[in-house]
C-alpha cells in the first residue's frame, strides 16, 4: 500500500483515481479534503425487500435524507455518479449492520454482494461547508480541527413502514450576520441538507446541554453567536438500526464515497 | 370624487387605471391592497446637483436603498416602471421637504416640477410580505392590523457626499421554522430589501426597548418567537434630512407609487 501509512499526504485530484487506488487497496483513509471539487455522498444498502419503505423515508425526508443515487437492484454500479464505480469495492471503509446491530467492518463488500441488494447514495454537508468557507464564513468546528457536533431532537422525522425516528441535527454558530448568509446560501445545496431546520434556543428542539452533543465534538460558540441547525446524515443510520433489516451495509463514518458530480449545483 | 370618502371600497386591479383614478383626484388613500400582484415604490425626488451623490448612496446600500427605476433630468415619466406614467401627479400624496425639514403636504406636485429635477423609484417590502403572506407565515403585524415596527439603529449605513447615517430596520418575529422560510424567501426579493441584516438579539445593533420603536407600532411577538431584522425604506429618507438639500420630494408615507411591474420576480 503505497500511502496507507499516512494516507492524508496525497490527494487525489480526479475521483476515478481515488476510486481506482480505494479500490486497488491503496487508499484506506477518510475522504475527507480528497478530489476538491467534487460531490461525496453517504452509502446505504438495504435488500429489495427492504429499499421501497426506505426510498420513501427518504423522499418524505428529503432535509436529512437527500437521494442522489439509486442503483438498480443486484447492481454495484451507478454510472450516472461515477464512471466505472463499482460500490462493492470503490469506498474506504464499510460497516455492515445485522438485525439493525453493528457487525462486520469491512474494505470490500464484494463477498457480502446479494442479486437483490440496492445501494442509495445519499448526499453529506461537505460541498456546503465548502461554500461556507469561500464565501469567507467562518465554520468554527472546522478551524479548530474538530468534528460537527450532532444531536438527536425531540424532531420527529416522517416514517415510512419500520423506517421513522427522531431527526438529528448539526449545530453551527455563527455571528448573527454570517448565520444568514449560511442560511441562504445552504438553501442552495439541497443535496446537502438545505436551508436549516432551526435557529436560536436548542431547548425548543430538546437540546438540554449544548456541551454534550450526542455525536461529534462539543460545540465552539463564541459570545453573541446565532445558533443554527441543520439536519443530519446521521437521521437515516439511525433509521436503519431503529427498523433493524436482517442486513444494511454503509459507508464507515468519514469514509465516503467520491463521485464524479460536481459539488457545486448552481441554483 | 367617487370614493375619496372611503377609497377602501374600491381595489383597483390594474395599475394604469389607479394612476389614472389618482391623476383625477377620484383616489387619495393610502395603496397597501391596491392593484395586487403589482409591485409599489418609494419615490424620491431630487435636483440633479444633489441626485448624484444620492444614486451613489443607494448603490451602496442596496438592501434599504433598492432602485427600482431612475429618471432623465427634468422627465416626470418613468416609461419603464408604467405606461404614460406622470410622477406629479400620479401618486395619491407628496411630501415637500426643504433645507431638510417637512414642509407642504400635496396631492400634485406639478406647479413645483423643475427641469433639474430627478426622480429615483425605491422598491419597498409589499411585495416580499405578500410572498410571506402566501407560503402561509404568519405575519404578525398584518394580522393585528399594525404598522411594521421601525427602528434606528448603531449600523452605519456607507456614506456618499452628504447623504449618509444609521440604518433603519422593520422587525418581525417568527417562530424558529417559518424564520429560516422567511428568511430564504426575503433573499429571492432584492427589490424588497433582500435577505435581513440581523437576527436574533436586538441589542447587539443597538436597540435597547423593543416595546417603542423609532416609527410604526409596538411589535407583536410570542413566546419562543425569533426576531428577523430588515432594511427599511426609512433609510434614504433620514439620509436625505440629514443632507438637507435645499428641495426633496417625496411621497407622503403610505401613498406610493404603484408600478406596472410584476411584484413577483422569479429567481
Amino acid at each position: 500500500m503505497r500511502n496507507a501509512t499516512d494516507p492524508a499526504h496525497h490527494v487525489f485530484a480526479e475521483p476515478a483515481a481515488l476510486r481506482r487506488a480505494v479500490r486497488a487497496g491503496d487508499f484506506l483513509g477518510q475522504t475527507s479534503g480528497q478530489c476538491p471539487g467534487y460531490l461525496q455522498g453517504n452509502l446505504v444498502i438495504l435488500t429489495a425487500a427492504d429499499s421501497e419503505a426506505f426510498l420513501r423515508f427518504c423522499l418524505r425526508n428529503p432535509k436529512p435524507c437527500p437521494v442522489i443515487g439509486v442503483g438498480e437492484p443486484g447492481d454495484p454500479t451507478l454510472p450516472a455518479l461515477g464512471a466505472g464505480l463499482d460500490l462493492r469495492s470503490d469506498l474506504p471503509g464499510y460497516r455492515v449492520f445485522r438485525d439493525g446491530a453493528p457487525a462486520e467492518r469491512l474494505t470490500d463488500i464484494g463477498a457480502l454482494w446479494r442479486d437483490d441488494f440496492v445501494a442509495f447514495v445519499l448526499g453529506c454537508s461537505f460541498s456546503f461547508e465548502h461554500a461556507l468557507i469561500r464565501a469567507g464564513i467562518p465554520v468554527r468546528h472546522i478551524e479548530a480541527g474538530g468534528n460537527v457536533p450532532m444531536f438527536v431532537t425531540v424532531l420527529e422525522t416522517e416514517a415510512a413502514g419500520p423506517f421513522g425516528g427522531p431527526l438529528v441535527v448539526t449545530l453551527r454558530a455563527f455571528r448573527p450576520a454570517d448565520a444568514i448568509r449560511a442560511i441562504t446560501l445552504s438553501e442552495r445545496y439541497p443535496a446537502a441538507h438545505g436551508a436549516p431546520v432551526h435557529i436560536g434556543d436548542p431547548a425548543q428542539i430538546g437540546i438540554t446541554d449544548l456541551g454534550r452533543p450526542d455525536f461529534g465534538d462539543p460545540p465552539v460558540v463564541e459570545p453573541g453567536d446565532m445558533l443554527v441547525f441543520w439536519a443530519c446524515g446521521v437521521t437515516p443510520q439511525l433509521a436503519i438500526r431503529r427498523a433493524a433489516p436482517a442486513i444494511a451495509v454503509t459507508h464507515d463514518p468519514g469514509h465516503m464515497l467520491v463521485t464524479d458530480l460536481i459539488a457545486e449545483r448552481p441554483t
